[in-house]
């Protein structure tokens, strides 16, 4: 199942509507800058590395539909799609780290031709696609080497191959393990409000023929009292320079409660969402969302009484002192993450 | 709102419809054995002390609708609704506690005439929900001098007034203090999977002008570290002679989450859920419920795919490490608990 790709007339992006899995397996075709948006907004694609592939591929539509053979011209309104796009969410640094790719390849062609540039700017999407994947087999066999044949994996939200190109990040070791005929037992958080645990984590490994029980998010606590958890696994939206990682909300609250039981906890990502000029988790912006998804969404009716407050945020920070290893394509990075992401990502090394 | 009463005239028994809550307020009257029956069992009044105080009401209703002055005959079909009633919800024990208090008025009474013994059944019933409210608070004023003006309070599941007479428990200090003319911050889990800390918590907050925040319950933790958290109150079903805490699924993880950020956390209870038989938390059995409550229930379509597995705990057990006093109507208890539960309610002290 491919989640996000480009049509061949290379005129929209089609994507996989995730808001309405799993009892609905729907695709929708994006062909203009408003539905690119609402599409990340509405989380109809959504995982980090999904939505940089689709703003990139996004980035692509869009800059055929720029009707001008002037460079300046091309470039104003190039730039005015991409702002654009790049305000659909605010926490997730994979959507600006794509966005800036495909506007560096304008910005470094300004001699060539309109045609010539939409030329570099597909290869330049179809790269981030294909790099992505490659990210994901990388992060995948890193992550197997932590745990073993047999084990039980809590995971929170959903960090698969719905949120990425291939295998996932988080539960990318969980698939590649599959393949290589290991069996884990998984424990899938259902991840209130949106249920990406439950619609799409549950799913695709259900899917795969991998052991998978959800649960309520609130029990994650018994789950590991009772021993069933090794190993913590989950995605990640940002990391700061110091460690501290922005993932889905409720994501800090399982790191507490794997150190409280001497479980290891581990986050999983591409070297993208490592922010360095991010300090530490205080810096990263929290996405605020509506009431609505706690109140009433999915419900038959509403599920509290209408004046009644929420806060919805959509992400915390996880301390980076939670943290028993941040697993990128590149390797494990362990404590103190203030030298080990420098040494690793720092720019003298990139 | 009351919400369990007994008609004036005596023949029926009035309840808020608590499944149909917040969205539609709707009262039942109970006349006969089998609206009693059905609305315990179909927890349309829920709530350990809400469902003995009901159950006794209920008891003096059916009574009077024996028709007959002789006692024997009166024992034997006052003794037949008794054990229908007790049927429905065998576990609770409040039903079966309230069931046979009611029964001991009749037993000690064969001399007296059925009118008379009537009106010994009224006075019992009207005793067991004074009692519950005059324990309720008790509890409240206790509960109210751990907090003080403008302090934030985190709770999960429900054991406000719905669930007793008056007040509540954990969320009685609330009331109280509101009464008193101080004002709270509360934050409500929703409490999945069937979310009373969305439908009735966040409802009677609301009802009394308290402020409250509805919050998925995975955002505890961020609510937590933003600092907007002075205390945790919660209820609790079982307390063990150690002090562990048995209560609504997720309770434990939420004193994890306390400890961790340095709040503390209350367990608010009358004495009659402190079980000294039981040695710790180990010896409590812990219910498992339906998955299709995780999967489906309250949703308009199945939230996972229908092959997948769930454990749906209803309960968890709160080390009693983590666990900063238990109030109760005599008073609050704190570390060591195996000594200060036996000191305030050890056989020789009762």
């Amino acid at each position: 199942m491919k989640n996000v790709y480009l049509h061949e007339d290379g005129k929209a992006v089609t994507i996989i509507d995730q808001t309405k899995l799993p009892t609905v397996t729907e695709y929708l075709t994006l062909g203009t800058a408003k539905d690119l948006y609402d599409a990340i907004f509405e989380l109809k694609v959504r995982g980090a590395p999904a939505i940089g592939i689709c703003a990139a591929f996004g980035m692509y539509v869009l800059a055929g539909t720029i009707e001008t053979g002037d460079y300046d011209e091309f470039l104003k309104k190039f730039r005015e799609y991409k702002d654009y796009l790049n305000s659909s969410r605010p926490t997730a640094v994979n959507l600006s780290w794509a966005l800036n790719r495909m506007e560096q390849v304008v910005t470094s062609h300004s001699d060539a031709s309109v045609p010539e540039i939409l030329g570099y700017l597909k290869k330049e999407c179809m790269d981030i696609q294909e790099e992505d994947s490659q990210m994901c087999r990388a992060i995948s066999e890193y992550g197997l080497s932590l745990i073993k044949d047999g084990d039980g994996i809590l995971t929170h939200c959903n960090a698969g191959p719905l949120a990425t190109s291939r295998y996932g990040t988080a539960l990318g070791p969980l698939f590649l393990g599959k393949e290589q005929g290991m069996n884990f037992h998984v424990f899938a958080d259902e991840t209130r409000p949106l249920l990406q645990g439950a619609r799409l984590t549950s799913y695709e490994l259900d899917q795969a023929g991998i052991d998978v029980t959800l649960i309520c998010d609130n029990m994650a606590s018994i789950v590991m009292k009772n021993g069933w958890i090794q190993a913590c696994f989950v995605g990640c939206d940002r990391i700061a320079a110091n460690g501290d990682a922005a993932n889905k909300i409720g994501t800090s609250g399982v790191a507490i409660l794997a150190k409280h039981y001497g479980i290891p906890f581990y986050v999983l990502g591409p070297s993208s969402t490592i922010d360095l000029d991010c300090a530490t988790g205080d810096d990263i912006q929290i996405e605020l969302r509506s009431p609505e998804e706690i109140k009433s969404k999915f419900y038959e009716k509403p599920m509290a009484p209408e004046g009644v407050k929420c806060y919805n945020p959509a992400f915390d920070v996880t301390d980076h002192t939670l943290i028993a290893g941040i697993v990128t394509e590149k390797g494990i990075c362990r404590p103190p993450y203030t030298e080990s992401l420098a040494n690793m990502f720092g720019k003298n090394k990139k």
